[in-house]
């Protein structure tokens, strides 16, 4: 029978959204079915940085847009990012081993048939709209979360 | 049959904390079994700002206790608290949304009937009395978090 | 049956690997099974600091491998460190509590039989060497992490 994983994608910083596409990368070469669910934070990795606007926003909603990263390679590091002297070392020290970076990780998972999926309210108080974010991302409320999430073999909270 | 949720607080973040009290609603309103387990940080959420006392601790216990967030109003962001003005753009984005606060949400959840367990050790380490915490507050050892956790259909450390 | 308990530690914070390490031994004395994999920053955790090494590293290894936490005991709190000021401060507390530190309960967790399986990727990234980190560590894949987590009635992401 098939194996699934949900993960909760809270954080939105680069290293713990690179563990977490790594590990859903993987379980879907394992013929894992894989949810991700992005809520807050973790929404900025999903932002299209082509299709970033301000319009229709209200003043917070802008200022809070324009201060937060705007898709994946934008992302800050959870320790030692140092105004991002810490985050260039470490993609410095991925390219010596050859390892792919954060949106290769993305870009393999979304062909890989990782499901994704995006908490309503958070866009709604954020004040994001479906068309500045990837198009493969679901907007889907917390009780549809938790339907998938309870049937789930594994549940994290990243 | 009856489905279960264990979370494992123990961040003490105002958003992680948002996050996991929505979902603990929304559990409870789809019928499902939900406990939270509030260890080290995770316990400045249910401190009541009513019984705060200097009594009977130790030097390092009070002055931890003035230092550290009193109840959940209280809380800092994880992310962008920028000494509360995060914060604050976060909670007048909230309300633009009518989405009610954190305590709202505490509210509710004892109200569902979410179980509410706190840390024997990180209670007796920060020096906390019971009578400092929410009414509610059942503290109980690892062993018995475990116990509840190992039963579950889905647990979270948050 | 016996019930499998699987951590994956991925933030290298003394307080979050103290209340891990804490599940991990009560678990252990509940006859659960229990599997730790590092990963990130949580390898510091691991690191031997008898045989911290700068030989065979590129100049970024050598910077990341001196910057880092060396061992249990090097590492910081995820609030209030305060340069290590709250660090200090805790840990007064918990001997006022005769409550064990770090390195006493990754001993009793050693000793106990908890399963210590490291990233492979995150290593090799790191240039961390084998002979660098406690001899118990076993290194391992995201696969291999995966198939055992999957398998364990509870997974926790820390």
């Amino acid at each position: 029978m098939e194996k699934k994983m949900n993960l909760l994608m809270f954080s939105g910083d680069y290293d713990k959204a690179l563990a977490a596409l790594i590990l859903a990368n993987s379980a879907r070469e394992m013929n894992v079915d894989v949810t991700m669910f992005f809520a807050f934070w973790g929404l900025f990795l999903l932002r299209n940085p082509e299709t970033f606007t301000l319009e229709e926003k209200t003043v917070y909603e802008k200022m809070f847009s324009m201060m937060t990263p705007k898709g994946p390679e934008d992302l800050p590091l959870s320790k030692m990012n140092m105004s991002g002297i810490g985050k260039q070392m470490l993609l410095e020290m991925m390219d010596d081993n050859e390892a792919p970076h954060l949106s290769d990780f993305l870009k393999g998972a979304l062909k890989k048939g990782v499901k994704f999926r995006g908490c309503k309210l958070s866009m709604e108080i954020m004040g994001f709209k479906q068309e500045e974010m990837i198009p493969e991302l679901e907007i889907v409320d917390a009780k549809e979360y938790l339907k998938d999430a309870l049937e789930a073999d594994m549940q994290l909270f990243i």
